[in-house]
């Protein structure tokens, strides 16, 4: 009770959706080969991990999560009791996602899930079941920071990581962004620089992907705004120019 | 390779849906508390040691399993590689059953669950993922009942349960009917004996329930044939009187 579980998983093919079957074998559950498929990985170990606990009454409650290189590493703390386990278990469920407008939809109860995209009216693939709640406990975050920053030894890509997910995780959407393939996908002729992005879509970066971010606006809504982006950068072109 | 588990499972009350939630920690799946709870909670068991088996490519093929008093019995046979596991896993999906009139569904893609009961309207409830193959290969079956009959010392009980999952594993729906159910639903004023009632529903008996059987008839036949079986037992009922 109180103890600390720190994981680290180098899986991360399977995981993040280059062999879906052999994840479905290993894991019990499907993932998805999207722009935030690291993200799903983690998801769908974290799951594998409160599954297990879960059997033996055992709440193992995600403090910290991130993907690095090639492995995921995760951290979590223990607790005991059937009611918290529960609770736990109430928040794995399935990400919908369209392939075609990267509509992306968190649902808990299987009996809500759907085939069409309410959005395009594409066809939702589904990953899951994975751990839906959050990745990042606020106040671990901010603790990891502040001692990472007072000591001199820390790794400077350490302290850049830590400082970006002490951002990141005031957002915690399930899924996130990647501005370069809205560009592509929208025809957006210039990409602008992610800190512009992050204030346009109301977000936060992530430490998952360079130019990724995480916003709380719908996904309707995030298209309405990459729409009016691209006239922006089409305006600029052109008075570029001119 | 070739070796043959078999697992006794007591925890039935969990299983058959006494305890939802400590199914769902223990097993990860929700139970159904319906007129083949049984069934169902064995088919938990089952995708159970076949998902445990397969994170390491063992496959764990189901060949026998039955329900006495207050315990379950599974058998597997082993096998190994993972196409044959994955062939296993496709066979893992979701119960949908109406509380109401009685459907029911096996779904295996979670994308193709529905809410609604398109026979009465009603609400689904959902019990899964377990396993909706087999629960008897036949052969196997045929085997254990040729060598009990041969052999003296079986015990009689044995051997009644032998011959009525011989004839059960004929008709491998998942879920079955218990007549005294249907009968109440119907408000059919007198049940008839269970053997006319198999010949009535096109069905084979099951060792589940004494007043238990299984058909292929999709469930609206079903409840069209219970309520002629409710005008003939009327019409029987006014003739006794009379």
């Amino acid at each position: 009770r109180g103890g600390i579980l720190s994981l680290t998983a180098t899986d991360t093919a399977p995981l993040s959706g280059t062999y879906p079957r052999t994840c479905l074998r290993r894991y019990g559950a499907r993932p998805l080969r999207n722009e935030f498929k690291h993200e799903v990985g983690i998801r769908i170990l974290i799951k594998k991990v409160v599954e297990l606990a879960a059997q033996h009454d055992i709440a193992m409650i995600p403090l910290f999560a991130y993907a690095h290189l090639h492995y995921f590493k995760l951290f979590f703390m223990k607790d005991r009791g059937a009611s918290l386990t529960d609770s736990l278990m109430e928040r794995i469920g399935y990400l919908l996602y369209c392939f075609k407008c990267a509509n992306r939809e968190a649902v808990v109860d299987v009996l809500k899930l759907r085939e069409d995209c309410p959005v395009c009216g594409g066809r939702f693939s589904v990953g899951g079941p994975l751990w839906l709640g959050e990745l990042w406990d606020k106040e671990f975050v901010d603790f990891l920071h502040r001692e990472a920053e007072r000591e001199e030894s820390v790794h400077r890509e350490t302290k850049r990581i830590l400082s970006l997910i002490r951002e990141e995780s005031e957002v915690q959407s399930p899924g996130f962004y990647v501005l370069s393939k809205l560009c592509e996908k929208l025809s957006i002729p210039r990409q602008p620089p992610i800190r512009k992005a992050v204030e346009f879509f109301e977000g936060v970066r992530t430490h998952f992907e360079g130019d990724g971010f995480r916003t709380e606006l719908p996904h309707r809504e995030v298209l309405r705004r990459a729409k009016e982006l691209k006239l922006i950068m089409e305006e600029r072109l052109k008075g570029g120019r001119s």
